[in-house]
């Protein structure tokens, strides 16, 4: 990566400065209507279509992202990610120093994978699992009253568990007949003992995911669940499954029906599409529905090799968000789905975003001198209206908004009212939004007067299917990856969430009466925490 | 009002730039063990502590902001909101013009309250409540079939739907045996079908909340509901509750088992203590329940009124608030409940507080000179530390965060592993994190170090109760109201969601064909957002 700049030394990211003290402004007479901006600014990427005329963007900055993403070589490192380079490494410092291919687990429709090796891995993986879904669905696998398994419980946390809920959430319609699928992931046992009481744990598969087979929060739920299991009368190694590296502690047939595997060039936060959601959505989806999902994930990574930033829908959306938080100065990014399935979806990619670009050190371990990675978060629409919009539109921060919508609904189970269906109004509100934020209206009343001029994008599909899925999550990946190209950060380790654990060691043994020295402070917190706690009172 | 300062106007405001110049150092070797610093950074309201050790404030800034509190007249104030004053205007612009009086619903537990009307008024309307609880629950009132009711829907949107739903899953445990509740909120057609896909209808209230009555997402899912129960052969006059204005289209004794009421004075978001929270919360909680979870709420009121900024939780925390956000130059404000319970809460403090003060207009029709209020989102932990706390630690953005906590778990069901139970886990993760975020820690290897000096605090109780819950949301309720006047805005009322209504309604008669004069840009954007879709791709 010698030859490559990044933002910091790009030449033209003085030029993207200058123009940045000028930038388009939305709200003036007429912008949006000026030079056919409305059809010319959308790009689309497989089945989604990218409307961004309501960015602060004109041709010229245009083709200083162009410029921009050419001399990082953005698409080249992707390129490179994908066939299998060291990209989980900061040079001459202690790293974990791994490849990095969740693409490799969707790369299986075409005859030349990139990462063949790995690629190969997975298909093995997904062949063990079409023959153990198919023992399940005709009763080959049962439990021990001969009943087949209708529900399953996923228990993993982080990765394990914020991609796959937020795509079965998204995908609930399309489930097989009977089948239904619970997620626990907190250690707050408040969050085992709620789940636990929804189901028939004798007609319960139990899949536990754990990359290293040692995270402390999903073992400690696994003992929950197998206690409750073993209270029930019921073999754990009869009901659960594992999601993990080969050769971890949790890869043991004596204790799991099956282990089905991950590699460490898998991370967490892009591990959806690996084994870790794999499981869960085959069970839940049947086999040729996950394979849909994978192929729709599938079309993006191809897509997104595209150099055309006007054609390449990831690689515009990396870029716009640059120009939005290092240029503009935003230092937030909603993600807003008019879509209720999608309604985990701004937390997979709050996961994912924020652990993968919240960092401050470059990739030759040097501080970085500009902003990185934003805050991401989001709620679905039209709920938001009712709720936070009210900044959106007229606050003093200014928070650009990346809209996600669909022409038809998932159930296809709508009326008419006042001339309209729900799906139809749903669809007007989202557009109605992007419009209302760009170019504002001006009223005598200050307080019903509406600046404009904050930028906005809209992300277009048909219909969520489990295709769509797919690629908008690819999507969603390639963006967070071509942006942690641009700061010239490593996008795939999460040291931060270190010294946290080291911490709570400390506190818990405080708890304990074990104070080591130097752990003064963790006891006096703890003590200033947890007592004098008021437990009456009167008004 | 005249004579109230406020950020832009205080004299101490000066002061206090000087003063966030050079904030207190949190990294600095021994910072927060000297003076007794943890133990004396304690303050308590109600069965609430607040840890703020972990805050960037010594003596100097906490006076200077005990001063910004009184100059700008904070306590005074939120008496004579509670009082009946018409707090909800801006001076010399057409405005709601109303009073704002979301406490009087909870001022029960005194011989004396605030604005005796108001209270007296919610008084006869828990006594309806009673009365029809208690006809439910032995059988008075009852299904076609003669069953009891088991299941509420409750139909709303934004403050009918987020604060109300909030509190329904942090107090799940407590529910009466055998009732349960689902929410439709969303115009989405897909969230309906989804929830009514669950539901007995037959054994079903249907409760819905508008205190207009003319909402159109609720009117919409009203009809849907409606149109599900005529389909089942139910009568909907016998299955449906109304929440709404007096006189209002949903005041109707032919449509409605019963309409409950609410006043202008209260605001939607204000709204989980009036009968849009209390109809439900009686449902799932029972009165009693429901009248703990009223007075934890009025027991915060009661010690908001303490002038000290040392003594009053919510006063406290909205100063310090400002303090990071207007003097130290965070953009937005993160709440991490360690409690899965609280998994909504944030959503809904998100949308109580950027709808109220996300304003850039003052109370006099002016434009502001600072920044009002912060982006707030938020996920439970320890989920998040999974996740996102990794640009917490380390990213380019400074992140505070509100940590809430509690000693012991609801269902009180756990286990030991490794030696801790997973509520001591829970707890010792918690406070080691906002101790991470203060103290850092060095590393010659630049990914592994923490800089530290990022701000946070903990709020703390015994236990998540109705009572706890209802102490809880008062506080925020309290927090940003005093932000409010800090800002000097109208946190009362919210004309930034007026503009996308208009709009959304243009594009729908586009959809129809119908298009406007002047709404050529809608209409261009409905095109470009619906044509040319990609529907089938090979990879």
């Amino acid at each position: 990566m010698a030859n490559l700049c990044h933002l910091g030394t790009a030449s033209v990211t003085r030029q993207l400065q200058d123009l940045a003290t000028h930038p388009y402004n939305l709200a003036r007479e007429g912008a949006l209507q000026a030079d056919g901006r409305i059809e010319k600014y959308v790009c689309s990427s497989g089945p989604f279509r990218l409307l961004y005329s309501t960015q602060r963007v004109d041709e010229r900055v245009l083709d200083g992202l162009q410029q921009l993403a050419d001399e990082c070589g953005l698409v080249e490192q992707f390129v490179r990610m994908r066939s299998g380079e060291v990209m989980n490494r900061i040079d001459g410092f202690e790293c974990e120093n791994r490849q990095v291919l969740h693409t490799s687990c969707r790369d299986l429709f075409t005859a030349n994978p990139k990462s063949p090796e790995a690629t190969a891995k997975m298909r093995a993986e997904l062949d063990r699992l079409k023959e153990f879904l198919g023992d399940v669905e005709r009763g080959a696998i049962v439990n021990e009253r001969g009943e087949t398994f209708t529900t399953m419980i996923n228990v993993g946390i982080g990765g394990s568990d914020l991609g796959p809920r937020a795509i079965y959430e998204a995908l609930k319609p399309y489930g097989l007949p009977g089948r239904s699928v619970q997620f626990i992931a907190n250690v707050d046992p408040d969050d085992a003992a709620e789940k636990l009481a929804q189901v028939d744990l004798s007609r319960t598969l139990v899949n536990i995911v754990s990359k290293s087979g040692t995270t402390l929060e999903t073992l400690t739920n696994e003992l929950l669940v197998v206690n409750r299991l073993r209270e029930a009368g019921l073999d754990p190694a009869h009901h659960c499954l594992a999601v993990t590296g080969q050769g971890s502690p949790m890869d043991n047939p004596e204790k799991y029906l099956r282990s089905f595997y991950m590699y460490d060039y898998i991370g967490g936060r892009y591990s959806a599409t690996s084994m870790v959601g794999a499981v869960m959505l085959g069970f839940y989806l049947g086999y040729d529905q996950l394979l849909e999902f994978l192929e729709g994930a599938a079309i993006i990574d191809y897509t997104a090799e595209n150099r055309d930033v006007r054609e390449n829908v990831p690689l515009l959306m990396a870029l716009l968000g640059v120009w939005n938080h290092n240029f503009l100065g935003s230092a937030s990014l909603a993600i807003l789905p008019y879509s209720q399935a999608l309604h985990r979806f701004p937390a997979h990619l709050q996961q994912c975003d924020m652990e993968s670009n919240g960092k401050s050190v470059d990739r030759q371990g040097g501080t970085v001198n500009y902003l990185t990675g934003p805050v991401v978060w989001g709620e679905p629409g039209t709920n938001g209206q009712h709720a936070f919009y009210q900044l959106l539109h007229q606050g003093t921060e200014i928070v650009p908004v990346e809209f996600i919508g669909f022409i038809k609904s998932q159930y296809g189970s709508d009326l008419e009212v006042k001339g309209s269906s729900s799906q139809e109004k749903l669809l007007a509100n989202l557009l109605a939004q992007a419009l209302a934020m760009a170019v504002g209206r001006p009223d005598e009343n200050p307080n019903r007067n509406f600046a404009g001029n904050r930028p906005s994008m809209v992300l277009m599909a048909e219909r969520l299917t489990p295709q769509t899925m797919g690629a908008l999550l690819a999507i969603y990946e390639a963006k967070i990856v071509f942006q942690g190209f641009v700061w010239n950060i490593n996008s795939f380790d999460q040291e931060g969430v270190q010294l946290g654990k080291i911490l709570a060691t400390r506190i818990l043994e405080s708890m304990k009466g074990r104070v080591e020295s130097g752990a003064e402070v963790e006891k006096r917190f703890l003590e200033a925490a947890t007592t004098g706690i008021n437990t009456t009172h009167d008004g």
